[in-house]
């Protein structure tokens, strides 16, 4: 995919998120992919965004950064929002924090088949300790 | 910078760290910028990665994802090394260890004016306890 096609699918892909259309996520997402370096399944990547909702009820993907490259994604989310009990851990229990992540995504055949994820977790474990 | 350009400065910036060429550091970054969101100077992000050399004798930065868009540049930077004592806090006292950084860089006037790091801190204090 050239540049302005990436940034297309990249902004679809994160209103289907946004807007919890997980029917529409196999447009988006291979059935099988790397998370991490991890094997995983579409139905477990649904499955993990699913629970970040729950996890966060108001969790709202926000593009700062967004870049591209070979069928590749780079883009920082930033995150403003208020996890009710934990998150990644840590008991964040309905506090409001900010924080990003910072997120490539290796595209084959048109989806997402390898995503490579950094949350700034020390930024949450420092706002609910302040 | 078009596409093209933006690679060539990022492999030529990051073989200016690893060749340890503090003094060309200039020809990359601006004399103020600003290092996730904090206003430094050239001097401090200098100080910066001669403390990480100190921290880190075989420090060597990787080029593992490049991505471009508008004066901007994403990578992940893979580290396989072995600090010798802390880095970023956390007591690695000499236990080589593998970990990422997702930066993001912000150019003007072709040279590095903003700079967002998430260094995988988890990774290494996993490796660490494990």
């Amino acid at each position: 995919m050239e540049k302005p096609a990436l940034v297309k699918f990249y902004e679809q892909y994160i209103n289907c998120l946004n807007i919890r259309n997980w029917d529409d996520l196999h447009l988006f997402v291979h059935g099988r992919l790397l998370y991490n370096k991890q094997p995983i399944q579409l139905s477990d990547y649904r499955a993990m965004l699913e629970q970040n909702y729950r996890d966060i009820p108001d969790l709202r993907f926000q593009i700062a950064l967004l870049t591209t490259g070979d069928n590749l994604i780079g883009c920082r989310l930033d995150f403003d929002c208020t996890p009710v009990g934990k998150f990644l851990g840590i008991a964040v229990n309905g506090k409001p924090v900010v924080f990003s992540e910072h997120v490539f995504y290796q595209l084959q055949e048109g989806k997402i088949a390898e995503v490579w994820s950094l949350i700034d977790k020390d930024a949450i474990r420092d706002q609910i300790n302040s």
